[in-house]
């Protein structure tokens, strides 16, 4: 009736690119680098969300070598991926995750995420929580060359 | 009525200061930095008890800029975490947590941390579980620069 | 009745070494090193399902200094610690694994890996979710000088 779901993902930080985190603009200096939008809490939560119920990851869904995908919004496979969700007859309780990055403070910014995931996922604002911490300037995202972001997600079948 | 959680800290270690873990103090020529004791294990749990909840994170809770938390003792942070729990109506199923760090050996202390930790969230020491492994001296834990710590929580309406 | 469980590992990469990742053998030019066969994904598994009902990590059970455990097929660690979790009277819901490592692609080897893990705690494939991820040659996981993989549990009480 329960199942969890457990999802991680890193990016490089590179001159040039915005930085979109849950589905935000953050003003900034770097971007995440990658195929699609680049946006490491999204692709951590959708994995989190498709591991739940066995269904594959992120890149098996969404190859980035697809130009399909190329610089596509993260919102999208996080919609895609919840659809798959509930094609199985499950709903999500909660999600919680993390942001390890160490520039810059996202507080500002995460009531704005935590409304934009929700209304994708079909959940209350309080059922997506964000956290964030720095690396305390250990290895490469303490000297700002990625981030990380792992999240978590309690399913259960409706 | 269930809820899940997901904690990670970091912490740069350093010398002459004291090495403080899951609230106990361990015989070591390091300790890990931070405005407060700088417990990496039990930040770690406070915030997968918080992001169960939504509640935010430690940093929101405690922040490090007031002069409230200088050098205070995280185990009551984990007091004030759980009792934002228990105010919501929420009590602990079990917590599952792991120290990443290359020394020292900390089973000698296990169970010490277990029964701290579990008599302020209010379970017994088999529902508080602290596991530990290096990371193979690889990184900057493996050059003992720094330890990480997460935690997983389970939480069920009381 | 249901409790979570959360493990973490790291092996470091050298040539000359088998690769075994979630029991199956996978062709590479470099393995983990490490007294078992140091199948990162199956520790990780292993102490998720021991951390969930607070029995101690795989370090305890099998110790690293123990000529027992010499090279030995992490399998032979899965069964045994499932076993310590049926004992105490519970049943896996479902595992979801993150593997994060830069090569090679572990994609073909999926299916073999999810039956294999699922035969030996007691599932359907399906309820035995592998995912990978690079680090997008960040850290020592981007320069291939290791490996990491993180796993969730849940259980139930038969
Ligand atoms: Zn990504
Ligand atoms: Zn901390
Ligand atoms: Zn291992």
């Amino acid at each position: 009736m329960f199942r969890i779901g457990n999802g991680i993902d890193y990016h490089k930080l590179a001159e040039g690119r915005d930085l979109i985190l849950g589905g935000v603009k953050i003003p900034h200096t770097k971007g995440c680098l990658g195929h699609s939008d680049a946006d490491v809490l999204l692709h951590a939560i959708c994995d989190a969300l498709l591991g739940a119920l066995s269904l594959g990851d992120i890149g098996k869904h969404f190859p980035d070598t697809s130009s399909e995908f190329k610089d596509i919004d993260s919102k999208i496979l996080l919609k895609r991926s919840i659809e798959l969700v509930w094609e199985r007859g499950y709903e999500v309780v909660n999600v919680d995750a993390n942001l390890v990055l160490e520039k810059p403070k996202i507080k500002p910014y995460v009531e704005a995420m935590q409304t934009t995931i929700a209304a994708i996922i079909g959940v209350n604002k309080e059922d997506v929580s964000l956290k964030a911490t720095t690396a305390e300037q250990l290895g490469f995202i303490g000297r700002e060359e990625g981030v990380m972001a792992n999240a978590v997600a309690l399913l259960k079948k409706k």
